[in-house]
């Protein structure tokens, strides 16, 4: 491995001018912009770097991108990323534009930088370092790329099931992260999601906040149904909410309980002085990894611009998400919210869910051997001990291709816990995106 | 009268055209745009319309507007209005633009056609039309205008006290409206107000949704604040918040007696089928009148925009206004706000108060010789019985005039209650314009 590790180094200009390149185009899902010119980016790129690469029609949404590559042994190895990222907004926020890659303090700024690009770019950079040296790879790869992951991959799930000759594999990687302490996090599980916009109308304008003695307030009815949805301590009260809640194996909280703490980093990072419900240690592990949540990801109704404004809004609307745990199912979520707001006298409040409903949770099992696979590569590429998570708290089309192809799934990759994903000034660090090179290069050989 | 009726009619193009004039100038206190120029072109019109005139400084907003006019009698009639406007948003839902007047069936639209603009020509009129017809006034009259009404008169009530001598009269005429059938309706109070900003903030940055494990999210914390400050039922559970609330009289309650049912046209007017509660009739009147509100004005936090978004917000913020209804003090409800917040565990959730804290409700005695004066004068122009309420739901400085100068304060004017005042698409219709001219220049005949 030295001598691969070696050209990595030796090449990383090339692949971080390459990733600049893929930060460049937008691609914003929620927004529907620049996606099939992103693809059509993808498939270059890809070309560029030893594949054979086309954009797959993905029914109902962009394009996905499909390369691959026969490889030495008989082995395959599918990398899922996707090439779409996450609104921009707020603008203000960043201290460079959001798809002008720039580099600071060994940091490569950029929306998508780490999610997903940059992740996406270890691969091809790991299977082009295999050709320069080899010209061939140690086993069979397949890359595929998404790009409506950050709204839920709404049209993937049809198109799995229909094209699961074009994927199958011995084992899948999955976008990764490594903690503040340059640790590989190996990651085997997702949380699943059901994103859902409540909305409420009052009269059919705003008007003068004198009335509101007479006249309906959409913003109190949905404050009203809200609180009917968690308390104060977190509970959410959603009637058969934590139902079909999975809970975690010995093995799991083991691996749980393996996990350093990065709590004064975090609580640093955030400008925190503590944690929900005085959380700390393993208890605040195991709720972050095993329990499901309802989050208000947004809200907003009437007049929100400087100074005062005495009007009594027309509408209030809220985005709520839920990370749903193994085995609770976003449609009987969904249900259940329905019958939860019409049975606390909420009917006025109406819910247009916003994600594909197919998004469950997925945990690989622990003790599967692709996993010692991913654990031994780390500890070659990284010179230090990984930390395995049974599961991490985002969401993620995981369970489509764990379930799909039957494939055992481990995360490898570029992302920190201070890249400020989904977030202003989001960045990749330069020492992770070589390392994350370096562990798909020993996966790979590992695999073989 | 007949005359003088007469004169107003055959120039109400130049009162019309002059009105377009003053709706030119964006004046938004709120915003603090054109307040300068408003001011100046206002003590330009007065000029133009016979009266002495000058800016009047008042320390820390923008200048008043006095203008007089010596008459016949000893009596002096003082006319309050005032020359800022509401914030012009959402603009989108305006049919033409806000600040440039156009006349549409029968309807000047634009911002401040009615609230007050349109009133305030409204009393330039009447003073021209008889100057131009007989060189001389009935009764003396004082104009004054402020510049920040909108958003509570912050700085009014030091100017007043400091300015009692400049302002004392007789009588004070208030803005006011007729109804939908068009009957003047005659205005002896106003409930006050307490406009405040609550802010409850989280991570210093919007963070990845999945953290909402552990981390604190500002928007529940809001929501949870807010639902302990009212209950489904409209009940407001600050403590103490009704404690000074003064009952109507026996005569107050005559009045609201009297006074004509407009639900229809409201409820066709906002599209909607029910009012709050299931009220109507004189329990839906004297709610209006005679409760305190607590009204959620706007409401914001983290992702507002379109598709979906997996954040958790940094900030959470909601603007709630107060109308409140004699003898209850804004100063007061403002320190239970706080205690009631602490008490409820929500020392998290900061207030900001956004007007004077002076803003209380006033309401003039329904015996007072002037209101008769008022009334008589709207019978003659109007040709039809007024109706006399003893109070509106909205709120203004009249209770500053009240105290300071102890004059009775009774309201004439121009609005309509499909005048759309504070939202989108304001406008005043012509036939009240005029009528409302014939009102002012009535009440001088008969005050004389």
């Amino acid at each position: 491995m030295k001598e691969i590790f070696a050209h990595i180094d030796a090449h990383m200009e090339e692949y971080i001018e390459d990733l600049k390149c893929l930060c460049r185009q937008p691609s914003i899902s929620a927004q529907k912009v620049g996606l099939t010119e992103m693809a059509e980016l993808c498939v270059q790129m890809m070309r560029a770097y030893g594949l054979e690469a086309r954009l797959v029609s993905i029914p109902g949404g962009p394009p996905g991108v499909y390369g691959e590559r026969k490889g030495k042994s008989p082995k395959t190895l599918l990398c899922y990323n996707h090439y779409d990222v996450q609104p921009p907004e707020p603008l203000e926020l960043w201290d460079s534009p959001p798809f002008e890659p720039i580099i600071r303090d060994g940091k490569l700024f950029g929306r998508g930088a780490v999610d997903n690009k940059g992740a996406f770019m270890s691969r091809l950079a790991a299977i082009k370092a295999y050709l320069d040296l080899y010209g061939e790879l140690p086993v069979s790869v397949k890359l595929f790329l998404e790009g409506e992951e950050e709204v839920g991959s709404p049209n993937l799930p049809p198109f799995l099931k229909a094209h699961r000759d074009l994927l199958v594999a011995d084992a899948c990687i999955w976008p990764g992260q490594v903690n503040w302490e340059h640790q590989p996090q190996i990651t085997l599980g997702l949380k699943g999601i059901l994103y859902v916009e409540l909305e409420v109308r009052g009269a059919n304008q705003d008007i003068h906040s004198g009335s509101a003695t007479y006249i309906v307030n959409p913003a109190w009815r949905l404050v009203w149904a809200l609180n009917t949805l968690k308390d104060v301590n977190e509970n959410v009260l959603i009637e058969g909410y934590y139902e079909h809640m999975r809970a975690p194996t010995e093995a799991e909280l083991e691996a749980v309980h393996r996990m350093p703490s990065e709590e004064e980093k975090i609580k640093e990072e955030l400008g925190i002085s503590d944690f929900l419900l005085g959380l700390s240690g393993f208890d605040l592990r195991i709720r972050d990894l095993f329990s499901p949540t309802c989050t208000i990801c947004g809200i907003w109704g009437g007049y929100t611009g400087p100074g005062s404004k005495t009007v009594l809004p027309s509408v209030a609307r809220a985005k709520i998400d839920f990370r749903l745990v193994p085995d609770m199912d976003p449609t009987d979520i969904l249900a259940k919210l329905r019958r939860h707001l019409d049975k606390h006298g909420f009917s006025d409040v109406s819910i247009t869910p916003r994600t594909s409903m197919g998004r469950r949770a997925w945990r690989t099992p622990l003790d599967h051997p692709f996993v010692q696979t991913v654990v031994q590569a780390a500890r070659e590429a990284y010179g230090t001990e990984p930390v395995v998570l049974p599961t991490i708290n985002g969401s993620g089309a995981m369970h489509l291709f764990g379930e799909s192809l039957g494939v055992p799934i481990a995360s490898a990759g570029v992302r920190y816990p201070g890249s400020q994903i989904h977030a202003p000034n989001e960045h990749v660090r330069l020492d992770d995106f070589v390392l994350g090179i370096k562990h798909i290069a020993a996966i790979m050989h590992k695999m073989a």
